[in-house]
């Protein structure tokens, strides 16, 4: 089933979405849990299909949900979300049930079994593809199985994380004309 | 010696320069040979000693520069120099002089052989760390052993790199206050 208030986004366009390093909220559930989390150490690894591959620490709750589901949504605030951001990254999944914090109902996804945040803008649906630097690095590689985008969005305001509770915010976009 | 018109950043808070995903231009050189590369997919891997991980595919020529001299420097441009950003990335350094191309003077770093370009506002000497997924996935670790910052730039116009010669530009510092 199609997400409310979303369209299709081919996954060969992925890099589009999160190659500008954009905060994501990383949502995982496993044996009735569910969990939200902020992550700004991320980066595409390959086009098609979409790998982006996440610094997810070990000590982090979220870490223990991804590796027992093997499945995640990537979902991309905005900054009228940022002081959710804020308050999911301040706190434990452990102790803390972060959707009834930030008044979110966890929305299914379409092919992974983990929920999606239906206010954010974009929601890459995940499944890892290679924990093998999970010890080394902390670093997860995750397919991109299926994105959607919210319609009519010329340029989302996505929160680049700085420092603390500070980030970036787009304010243009500039197109270069080069021959 | 200290590059003209830079501080040195503290190695760190190496993270608050790169992990918003800003656009950098990769310095190499090797056997009287220098090249510059844009690279948008990089991520921060560990604050201390900072790790930034890297997406370099070994069909670019900065690839072999790097294998070979082990060494580079992160420089990171802001909106003023888009135009020389798009043309280094529409080129390959094995044919064309990049340097001579955008009228740059490759500038001595400290500690590494690499050079650097003057008119970025940041620069981060590196050194490979871990090439072991160069083949996997194209993706090098790099270690920034020295860091330098232009002063007084409160909001730098970094690049954030979309599709194509399309960027976005911050606009504005978003402080979130939670309790």
């Amino acid at each position: 089933m199609k997400p409310r208030n979303k369209r299709e986004w081919p996954l060969k366009q992925v890099h589009r979405l999160i190659q500008t390093g954009p905060v994501v909220l990383v949502t995982t559930a496993h044996g009735g849990r569910a969990n939200i989390m902020p992550m700004s150490w991320h980066t595409m690894l390959e086009f098609d299909p979409p790998l982006v591959g996440c610094v997810i620490s070990r000590e982090h709750f979220t870490h223990e949900l991804l590796e027992r589901s093997r499945e995640c949504v990537l979902n991309l605030p905005t900054a009228s979300l940022a002081r959710e951001v804020v308050r999911c990254g301040n706190v434990s999944g452990r102790k803390t049930d972060k959707w009834a914090m930030c008044g979110w109902t966890p929305e299914p996804a379409t092919v992974v079994s983990a929920p999606m945040i239906a206010v954010c803008y974009a929601n890459l649906e995940c499944r890892v593809r290679d924990d093998s630097w999970a010890t080394k690095y902390d670093f997860i590689v995750l397919e991109v199985v299926r994105a959607w985008v919210e319609p009519g969005i010329e340029l989302p305001k996505t929160l680049h994380h700085l420092h603390g509770p500070e980030f970036l915010v787009p304010g243009r976009r500039l197109k270069v004309s080069v021959r």
